[in-house]
């Protein structure tokens, strides 16, 4: 077991040593900022952004200043190479050029009007002429928006009720979506919750045949990436069962394609994993960070679509649909996920390699472009926290309990500099635990 | 009983003949839009701006151009003085110089970054200043977002299940919100709905009694503004007394001022009817069409907003925050409640006497900022939803289902003109009912 008091062992090795060391920051603008923010925001920061699952927090900026391309600044002028990507959403890079100026020519001609603008009709055409799963679109703000349209979809088709989910998996906030045991999470609201393993087709014909005729829809991510856990990609032939599962029982199949979409594939992540879903939802990347999210679907679907009813004060922004228009466009002609597949691969590789020469076991889980890292012989996480935390302190903002992204903005030189962060990162904590973790 | 035949009849007063008559506009490029957009959209356009609603829909514009102030164009050219404002996000007029280069000098910073920025807690220190509901402030996207944490907040706090609601009340589009018998929401996701009639203390009253200890919050808005009907406001003491039996029975109070708020009063529209609520709900003219939601509440809930879980890919957005910060100064500055107030009086007031002229009886219901129209003589709604659209065809953007919205941009000009548009429109309605209707 690993303790703070060990900090003063020395038995780190000395085999990497001698390069100039970089400077570790401090967060004196975030904490007096937050001091603030925590008379008047609950938490101060509150959701996955909040401090709390940042250990040690104090490691880490709570508020930006600026950002442009792969890096942001915070609010003391520190510099960081962000893995994070605004928790997706950043794509292409903070502030691309080609997907500001679409917006902001939009900018100027209006924003959110009474009736939409021709952007959204492009929008759709663009959407469902890349999109293998899209005969139709539909464009919302937040990723649980479409998620829940998905759902009132597929009830509103098969007249049924439940739905089929699997353990683990995120798909956002709403009550039905956190599960029960989580706080203002009410038991009725999860009633038609079916739960399965990831990878257990056998789960699932049990959950069909015990709810035979009930179940409205299949809904998972097109690979597991839970929260707080290793990620894991679909067994071989998964996701083909699945489809003949859903074909056979008459279940909509619908992917959460929110958090991986366009950084697999671009014509959708089934794609990459070889099958069709009936509803697929997207949101982060679509639009690099312009908000605005999307439910596609198939033919078959499209009445049931214009007969649920849906809407949203701001659904019909011109301006995330300008953006989306030229982040997509962007995105497919640079091959966008190729980019970060190939980047994240050198990065990951890199970090597993020097890892090892530490003594340390980095399990690397996952897409190469939205990887999951953790250092397997550290069971209480506590080391890999730290190396994170250290990683961050030093310019590479590395988060330890959820997937890392990765943006086609990220460069070599970019990841030179990670590796020498992570390099830096795994001496200190070396230094601090020691051999005995 | 009015018939498209009698379009022929001239019976029509000629009081307020031979002036020019106005152009009617016709919708080639809106409909050549449509029709592509059918094909890759359900619907074409959904939700609250579908064109379903709109009758007769080809007396509408369906896609817009630009906007600017009060006005709009649409893709066929034709100018519109505008009374949905957006269906509410716009209060300062489009495009308002403040706002949009408050927001344009944050996109240049950075838009949707992995740590929030100080505009966040900038606009919550601004918020919790100017509503006199608001100990603290939660920003999300949507309306419905906000409405939804809402009642979690309070479930987790009272640890009850139950809620109250006004029967035909808007909240949004979940499906506990729609309500029983909508396409797409099944029962059980209703199971936990209270409703009770507006302004009905003695229903709030059966209902405590019939299930005391399981009702977790009474949620309204601060006055009844229900699609397809009049708008109701508070009667008198009714507000007092809903505090009374939430403060008695242990019930969370949250008003949903996502429609009326900043279109009352600034500092909360529940000031207005001389109450406190324990949660309150903004959107819409928050950011003057930017995409933020706010939840605001007591001192003694934000325990409860801490460790509820809720977040969103874009909620720590800060371009929209800049946007609000801006947004709400210059509402505060011009007092801008007051001045959608005055301006929309003036135009009711003017509309409902030349109705009378005419031989109609204008029902103005609601707030003045905000006021539902309907012709009473007239029970099929066909007469009004013509007098609508004859006046959208002259360049008045009216909606005959929903309530209007006024915002502070609307100039005299405007309002004399859109007199002008609405005495044509009644002129030309009554050439084609004739004086039975």
């Amino acid at each position: 077991m690993k303790s703070q008091t060990r900090s003063t062992k020395t038995t780190a090795k000395k085999t990497t040593a001698k390069k100039k060391s970089l400077k570790t920051y401090t967060f004196k603008n975030s904490q007096k900022l937050f001091q603030r923010a925590l008379k008047v925001i609950p938490c101060g920061i509150y959701g996955h952004f909040s401090p709390a699952p940042l250990i040690p927090a104090t490691s880490y900026p709570f508020y930006a200043e600026r950002a442009k391309g792969s890096h942001f600044w915070d609010v003391d002028g520190n510099e960081f190479i962000d893995y994070m990507c605004a928790y997706g959403p950043m794509v292409l890079g903070y502030n691309h050029p080609g997907v500001d100026q679409a917006a902001m020519k939009q900018l100027k001609r209006g924003n959110c009007i009474t009736a939409p603008t021709r952007e959204m009709v492009e929008l759709a055409e663009q959407l469902v002429d890349l999109n293998t799963a899209a005969d139709w679109a539909f464009f919302a703000k937040n990723g649980g928006d479409v998620v829940n349209q998905s759902i009132m979809l597929a009830r509103a088709a098969t007249g049924r009720t439940k739905m089929m989910l699997v353990k683990g998996g995120y798909h956002g906030v709403s009550s039905w979506m956190q599960g029960p045991g989580h706080y203002g999470v009410v038991e009725q609201d999860c009633a038609s919750n079916v739960y399965v393993d990831w990878n257990n087709i056998q789960q699932v014909e049990n959950a069909v045949s015990q709810h035979r005729g009930e179940i409205a829809a299949f809904l998972a991510t097109p690979y597991h990436h839970p929260t707080f856990g290793d990620s894991e990609l679909p067994a071989d032939g998964y996701w083909q069962k699945i489809r003949q599962i859903c074909d056979r029982e008459g279940i909509v199949l619908i992917i959460d394609d929110v958090r991986c979409g366009f950084r697999i594939d671009m014509r959708g992540s089934h794609e990459y994993f070889g099958f069709k879903p009936d509803l697929a939802c997207y949101c982060k990347a679509i639009g690099n960070g312009y908000p605005i999210s999307a439910l596609v679907g198939r033919e078959e679907l499209k009445t049931y679509a214009a007969k649920v009813f849906y809407t949203g004060s701001y659904w019909f922004s011109s301006v995330p649909m300008a953006a989306a228009i030229a982040c997509m466009k962007e995105m497919k002609k640079i091959n966008a996920p190729r980019v970060m597949i190939k980047q994240g691969k050198k990065l990951w590789d890199g970090i597993a390699k020097m890892a090892d020469g530490y003594g340390y076991d980095m399990k690397v889980s996952g897409m190469a472009s939205m990887p999951t890292l953790r250092i397997t012989n550290d069971p209480s996480m506590m080391l890999h926290q730290d190396w994170c935390a250290e990683a961050t302190r030093r310019g590479a903002y590395f988060t330890s309990h959820h997937n890392w992204f990765i943006s086609a903005a990220h460069t070599d030189t970019d990841i030179k500099k990670t590796l020498d962060i992570a390099d830096e990162a795994f001496k200190a904590v070396k230094k601090k635990y020691g051999d005995e973790y």
